[in-house]
């Protein structure tokens, strides 16, 4: 079996300046590694969910605005920025919801105006001296897609170093749905403290809830974690108590959606119900995060709102045949919140985080700005 | 859609004496009911899960005895026992776990040489002065295995006024799995209140766990309680934490496959998380039980044995494309045991068991012997 860490989720290969990803939609089955070679191709790829997580579809956004541009044969500034701008709106186009797309869209072209005024000493838009350079500006976009990239990489590796010190040889660890590689560049959030243990030659063995009703436990993460050779045990999300009872889990690692300026996180349903029987049997629960998903300006887990999702994912789940009766009324929240008493830490790139939150997470952007 | 109250689960039809059932395989797709005319069928829809819980599959094996009994040619008592033993013995090889199956079997036997003493007057089974009489025989053996149904349905209806009790107008209900009307010949265990409150006109929402990996909540609960009327919403079972957050949920009631001594009870896989997170939002978690499933010689939930079924079952579904990777582990314990201290009350046909549930369980047997 192919090990998952021996590719990225999302990377750009320098032979034929192509995009090369994994397909998700064949995940567990195949693992087919696809080379999208134009702005269109990546926008499919995306709206098909072949790559998929807020961060794979950020980087891959990045790239997919550079290989567009890179063809551009605007003769202006100003027609360039128009192209530009069109393009990155179709990209955006793609998952209108997911934020890490548009963040990542914005910041290409913010790095363009920047370097235009810095290198190439555009003033405004009309470019009235004539300064407009198209090759430096599409290296540039290059360069600036790859950096967004090695930034992701480097966020999940220190977060990564940090869980790593909450895990000692011997761990069962037990994870919720796919906070994993595959939705980031490399790494993962949640997983990353698992694949660094394991690089490390810890023993640990990894419990992963199948997460109804999109089973993303069972296909992506059982997946990823298995291919790079950890001891991996699936299980439907209303065992982990069962086993939690035994003795079999030392801590638990999770990923999250949004955490709130007093600690309480969002993130896949359930996870709130792991972290309520965790404490039950004195286990530690960790969220991984990435301060670009800590959200100051939310202040309670209630200020975040939940969307309901289609009742189909419920009642008929991967196939066409009906597990449920016609016209049953489904309860499918996407997120839940768990509550900033039920969380032992929050693991970030910049260390980890203790309650009370409040003030310790605002200690931590204080001092890393 | 019919009502499923309008039928039970397992009945004998006067007009030409035969087992009609509602085929469970079938569910919720169709309500197909069938009839079956010959021990071999009754055998075969045990065999196939198109008759299935505990107290139905009984009641069912019951019938069969009788039936194929009714065709019996034996001349002598000696015969008589014989190819009744014979039968017994392959009914009960159709589902050998099932304890009420062999329960009921031998209730059978019993009564048969019990009314062979006191009616016949036959005091050994070499019956030396032929005092066998086969249709006396047969039509006693008709009878007890109508007692045997009458009895279940007592049971479950004392148990449904009992848990009734603790339903108020506007309740909104959870229940896990299916502890139904479908899983015994009428009311159900956990349903029995449900079933009694929506009668006496009481507003009531119930709330279905899916209960993975063979998902009984989604196909069989949600499909009985709608079919009978009742507001019925389906959810995940890893949602319901997000569920009683809301205050959506007034009183959680679930069945049981075997109370220990000290109240600690083992039900399907999964009860246990719900029982947690009940007590963290102070929602009271009542287990349905009659007292044939009370073990008074069992001392705890640690002495309880629980089955680890098939990967497969979670990995595959129902359907033939996997949905996991291959060769990962997987942990799939049929069964979880709810600590006495998650309980809120024991409801039994012959009233609610609080705790402390060692000395009131005790209490209950003693005065009900």
């Amino acid at each position: 079996m192919k090990n998952i860490l021996d590719y990225e989720t999302v990377s750009l290969i320098d032979e034929d300046d192509a995009l090369e990803i994994i397909d998700q939609t064949k995940l567990p089955g195949n693992i087919d590694i696809i080379r999208l070679h134009t702005g269109e191709e990546i926008w499919n790829a995306i709206y098909l969910l072949q790559v998929r997580g807020a961060p794979a579809i950020g980087v891959a956004a990045g790239f997919g605005l550079y290989i567009f541009m890179k063809y551009s044969e605007a003769e202006t500034y100003a027609q360039f920025l128009k192209e530009l701008r069109e393009k990155s709106d179709y990209l955006n186009s793609s998952r209108p919801t997911a934020v890490n797309l548009s963040w990542a869209l914005k910041r290409m072209e913010a790095h363009v105006k920047a370097v235009a005024v810095e290198k190439l000493g555009i003033e405004d838009e009309a470019d009235p001296k004539g300064l407009f350079n198209r090759e430096v500006l599409i290296t540039e976009m290059r360069e600036e897609s790859q950096r967004i990239k090695a930034e992701d990489i480097d966020v999940c590796r220190r977060i990564g170093e940090n869980g790593l010190t909450l895990i000692e040889d011997g761990y069962g660890l037990l994870t919720h749905c796919n906070a994993g590689q595959l939705a980031t560049c490399k790494y993962g959030t949640a997983t990353a403290p698992m694949y660094l243990a394991h690089e490390k030659g810890l023993n640990i063995k990894v419990y992963c809830d199948e997460t109804r009703p999109l089973l993303q436990g069972a296909r992506l993460t059982a997946f990823e974690l298995q291919s790079a050779g950890i001891d991996t045990t699936l299980l439907c999300d209303n065992m982990s108590a069962s086993l939690m009872k035994t003795g079999a889990i030392n801590a638990i690692f999770v990923g999250c959606d949004r955490v709130a300026a007093n600690g309480d996180a969002a993130n896949k349903i359930g996870t709130s119900m792991v972290a309520t029987v965790a404490k039950r049997y004195n286990i530690p629960f960790y969220v991984c995060a990435p301060t670009s998903t800590i959200d100051m300006n939310t202040a309670t887990g209630d200020d975040i709102k939940i969307e309901q999702r289609k009742p189909e994912e419920v009642t008929e789940m991967w196939y066409k045949e009906r597990m449920a009766p016609e016209g049953v009324k489904v309860y499918n929240p996407a997120f839940d919140v768990t509550d900033n008493e039920l969380i032992s830490g929050i693991v970030t790139e910049y260390g980890v985080i203790r309650a009370p939150y409040k003030e310790n997470l605002k200690k931590m952007f204080d001092e890393n700005k």
